[in-house]
């Protein structure tokens, strides 16, 4: 249906299309914006996505997206290295950061367990957490991935994993938490879903735990 | 707020946000998309960028984008070229095209004359316009801008323009048309604005001229 006039613009437009949640149509107008800004501004744009994908690097420890060997979290002595984390991608990290209200390290398992889209466990870095945790200085692994189906099958695999992988001695008698579900800040009762309020009322918490300390 | 725990993820996030209507939160899901993504695609993108504008080429004669001097419709001997349509910018052309109704050669404005974006006349294609018409080879400027505050402003500009610059002989005695408004195929008439349909009453067509021949 479309006729570029120029393969310049059509092939410009054809790359952006592939992005997710950019049509042809969206990859057009951004396209003629791009041509009215200036070269430097368009080189920068570009060489930033060439860069990004090649000189990207991930933290050995907790594969974040990092521009050292070892992340800042991973490297810091002021964080709980008893304490992991365990999420999704780097987004997850970011949200969790911004609370300011957990000083422990992460893993970023780079994706979660959906056979719709073709992820399994080995695509994701699930066997190098079982190894970290099986050097026995973990006390605490924090399970924050979304609540949905996957995030809970991901859940269960990775329990699973780790019950049936650690020695059965005292120094790996690790918790697994989850992040609390339940009903957010702000939300009304009445218009929560059943799932959220059955739960919420299961995982009742102290009162006392909830006053700001 | 967001604390990117790289430069390069940074930097790529900073540079997608510039473009229209991609904000922090879409650029970083689109970095994300990218880095899961081969290098030869990524390069690909970023190439077609900088290559977009760095070679990008506008045709000498309508301002299209083109991958000639000369495009393929200003060159072509099927075109009419007493026939001008002036548009906006190249998805017009594409659009008009697309209907396969229209044989004559276009004009590119680049823009439309908008004061709010700071946008005059002399921003514009518009004098190379009127020195094509001077010529004395054009019998009709078809105006096909948007119906818009700003479109009818430079269809009113375009045409003071035409009528005070031309010489005043027979061969400069052009027509200057607009693309008809009124209710759009398909639409229902109770539900259309009173201004559209008071034009449409207006610029009422000869009924045969609506049957398909």
């Amino acid at each position: 249906m479309y006729n570029f006039p120029s393969k310049l613009l059509e092939n410009a437009v054809n790359e952006l299309s592939k992005l997710p949640g950019i049509g042809r149509k969206t990859a057009l107008r951004l396209v003629l914006h791009l041509l009215k800004q200036s070269t430097t501004n368009t080189d920068a744009l570009g060489e930033s996505i060439i860069k990004l994908r090649r000189e990207v690097n991930y933290c050995k420890q907790c594969h974040n997206i990092s521009d050292s060997e070892i992340c800042l979290i991973c490297s810091s002595p002021q964080r709980d290295h008893s304490l992991v984390c365990v999420v999704e991608d780097v987004r997850d990290v970011m949200a969790i950061e911004n609370t300011n209200q957990y000083k422990g390290i992460y893993h970023i398992l780079g994706g979660i367990i959906s056979p719709m889209d073709g992820i399994g466990p080995s695509d994701l870095h699930i066997e190098s957490l079982v190894s970290k945790i099986a050097k026995g200085k973990v006390k605490e692994v924090v399970m924050a991935l979304s609540a949905t189906m996957e995030g809970d099958t991901t859940n269960f695999y990775i329990y699973k994993r780790l019950k049936a992988c650690l020695p059965d001695r005292q120094e790996f008698d690790i918790n697994i938490t989850t992040i609390a579900r339940g009903i957010a800040i702000g939300d009304d009762l009445e218009y929560t879903d059943e799932i959220t309020l059955g739960r919420s009322i299961l995982n009742r918490t102290p009162y006392e735990n909830t006053l700001v300390k």
